[in-house]
């Protein structure tokens, strides 16, 4: 894998990485960063970067895009990947993948249904997929990081204990999501020991490169970086499609009308998105609009899909 | 205070009771015990017993009359009353006084309104009760046990440590109630302290004769059995409001239909009720219909009411 | 019959509506009108006026309680009174008799219970009332006001059309209740002669005075004003409760706490009330409260109970 | 535009539908078909008929793919496309574009959201852009019913008039969604106006290879079938995002995870599909799983996409 910038005279992507770049400079709002925690309070919302990654490695870049960035829940792909491919179908079993219409943390829709949450990108069931992560491996954030680091390239990639403590202090949602599934035998692992994994997990900090390189085995039909393979195609096609219709909490729907890829978002202010066959982006910004989506980063990806031409529909 | 079970020649109520427990000898069906712990779910479903205390502590009863029973969510109401005379309305700031409509451990409403219980009553509203109680004294179990004791005249009521651990157990529900309002911040103990709290409250076992004797203070406009006074008239009327309102979950109208008292239900069966100026009753079999009320409890009391004419309405 | 003002020199209750009447003049904030329809829009919210009628007919009353007001919700006492007369209890198979939670008009819950609504008080149920009267009678608003003319003993009372015409032309909220129950099955007339029954049911008009003596068989165990029987005493006693328990929408536990009687507001403005076995209360002011209740009719009855100890707790 | 079956020798799409076809054949369970209307429930569930246009408007079938349907909601797409090309977006003021995760005929989230409809997929979503269709050309039906007749060069399509009646016989439910929303000031037309037109729009009848034909302005990124232009390239892909995160009602998920395709069902049993820039699909099998799609119809474009390739993940 070759990581470089390549100069804009050569490139495909330079060109439209830089013109987003410059429209997103004179954006006048850009939303606030998520607030719940201190280490993310304390974002400069005007920060900006943008990584374009081609299936053979090769990654293109603006702004900040080698600045380490939160990844939040970002990582709620790979872990749902990572159990795909060491379990199967049985995940199924105990998240649903419907789009939710509700709040990313929202226990509602949980009680109506037994427990069962929606779908594996709200927080109930990214905490279903890493309670199965840790039983399969009995180390779900050390495999997620692992995992990370291989496909990125980056091995200096880690989880910032700093945040994990933050959001650990600041964990009542998630801790209630969890005994909640744990009162209906959804969870496999004591509470306080999938909120660790999880914490820790939330708190990987990598860069838009890394992020752009790491979603490359979804536009490579389920191909990782070395070509072994992670998932089967039709694997991979199902993670694409539980992206486009779950990625953005309860804005999925405005997001495909607006950029038409399968995404996900994290409240850290980074977004991934995957051009099936085609490449995978990674966009940061910390200023979220009120369903915690990043305000530059929806935008720069409609700006992406709509100067290239790439998107799905 | 005197308690005696007076002969039916001189009473007013041991014919009533003699012939209610007559009666539900002969009721084919009883419900089935709660079955989320062992301890409970043990019980037999055909055990009797009620007890009536007047005014001045003369107590009636029938069947098992003297037998401890597991209290669970009668303890509600004695917390509420504590929390009441410790401190007055600030309370209402956090809990409501709506029926819910919903079951007793529902978490949905509780998100649609932020993290305010509808009620005292249900598990979210005890718990916020348990909580400031324990502020307010420091421990919230012993002062209820002793408020207890000293309402019954037993010194022997304890809480059943092998009930309370079972409770702790199988918490996983009411760990999520308590971490989801202290996301609001609706809960000032840590979370694991308050619900060891709660579970040796509701652990309290204590017969019919004794809660019968400790709801006194309800009937007698709000003095204890020492003549003191716990609450003001108004307050004590307004605890037998919250009481009829939302006292037997989400089945308070069909309670308030058929008896036509305020009454409180718990899982292990018992029964307490007031006549505010007259008595107060406690009913016991361990039988519950599927929103967790005694069947032959509800059955018990809707015939004291229409056979003495007893009700409010 | 005899209605009548009496000195206060010689009255129970006059001294203590003279000095309610007082009280009320001075509240600073007493609420808006409905402003739904022009009709309740144009009441001055400084208007007030209370009766109390005695079992045997004696009215006492201050400020407007002569006045017609538009009696709206109130007459849903009624319906369910003469619905209960004529046929028993088979109307529970088609309306519950829960406390709602729910504002007065939702389709919320509804639609969770299938087309069965919570309890004869809210909108929805009072449909299902009428519908049912209707098919008893042939004539659901015509029994109903020939029902209050010969309770108040005023031949005069009649129902506005204007009010009624007004409310069908604001009336798809109601339109759409009775389609979606209609689609369950749960309607047996056709929906719009129903509305039309029912816009003609809540646009009588009748005074505190009249209201107070047609509430009258509730407080005398089901018996009318001329001594037959409507109800049973237990039917009496039923409609209490669910008065008690789901009168005044989604404020049912707040006016039980405060008033600590059973009793039933409307938009126009008026509230009922029952003291078992004592008497009856009208009071009538427009300005509502946000959940639709009188602001100043709810704190003249808890002026009322407060100063008379006629609670029922 | 040239409708023929291709020999499968000289043909891309021939071999995979006879092969799908076969595979149908021997699905053991097909699911139920609609029961709400007599015509509906009147279909034989073993019916199969599926057809692939081209871009240039060839078209390849098997089974009963020239047998007129009842095209229900599969006309939702077209009467959206047809207000979009009208009137611009001034339409996402009066509905959304999420995901519901509730039935089709929900009222609940209709009521949490102040009467807009998540999406103009579910029916009062649907009713919405009806509405504004009707507003906009004076005729919604007919002028859905010119732009099918144009499409896919069939001018004997109609609407049934046996079936529009038996809808507006059962019509309860859909007349609650359009006074609800009325209600809220969202409905622009008379609402019996409004359910007229909205009947005769869903009880048109067309074939596999005219809803293919019609479907296919979709795939060619807004070019009619005559080569002029209906929607932007832009509105055309916004059209399919809609489509995929919201056009199975609340399976649209799973549609996604097991189809790959935008894709919009109805209760007569027809799914419309797009592959962009390739080709279009239409399938028909009358029985429906309990969310309302047509159990065979999912399952053969599963197989298709599986086959092909050509899904848009």
């Amino acid at each position: 894998m070759v990581i470089m910038a390549v100069s804009s005279s050569s490139s495909t992507f330079q060109p439209v990485l830089d013109r987003i770049a410059a429209e997103i400079e004179n954006m006048p709002a850009r939303g606030r960063p998520a607030d719940y925690i201190p280490a993310l309070a304390a974002c400069d919302p005007r920060r900006f970067g943008m990584a374009v990654a081609e299936l053979d490695g090769t990654v293109y870049g603006v702004g900040d895009w080698r600045q380490p960035l939160s990844t939040q829940s970002l990582t709620k792909v790979f872990t749902l990947a990572l159990v795909l491919a060491g379990g199967g179908d049985a995940l199924w079993e105990r998240v649903g993948r419907e789009p939710s219409g509700n709040p990313f943390n929202s226990l509602v829709q949980l009680e109506y249904e037994n427990g069962i949450p929606r779908n594996p990108f709200i927080n109930a069931g990214a905490l279903v997929v890493t309670d199965r992560l840790h039983t399969q491996t009995g180390d779900a954030a050390g495999t997620l990081l692992d995992f990370l680091r291989a496909e990125s390239g980056n091995a200096q990639l880690a989880s910032n204990k700093d945040v994990a403590a933050s959001e650990a202090a600041h964990g009542d949602r998630n801790a209630a999501l969890g005994h909640f599934m744990a009162s209906y035998g959804n969870i496999g692992n004591p509470v306080p020991t999938l909120l660790d994994q999880y914490f820790r997990q939330c708190s990987i900090e990598a860069s838009c490169a890394d992020l752009a390189l790491a979603t490359g085995f979804l536009a490579r039909h389920g191909i990782r970086a070395d070509g072994t393979r992670l998932l089967t195609s039709s694997q991979a096609k199902q993670v694409n499609a539980v992206m486009l219709t779950c990625g953005t909490y309860d804005a999925a729907g405005e997001f495909a009308y607006r950029v038409g890829l399968p995404g996900k978002s994290g409240v850290g202010g980074g977004i991934i998105a995957v051009v099936p066959g085609h490449c995978t982006l990674c966009v940061w910004s910390p200023g979220l609009d009120e369903r915690g989506n990043s305000v530059a980063g929806v935008a720069a990806l409609e700006r992406f899909t709509t100067l290239t031409g790439l998107s799905v529909f």
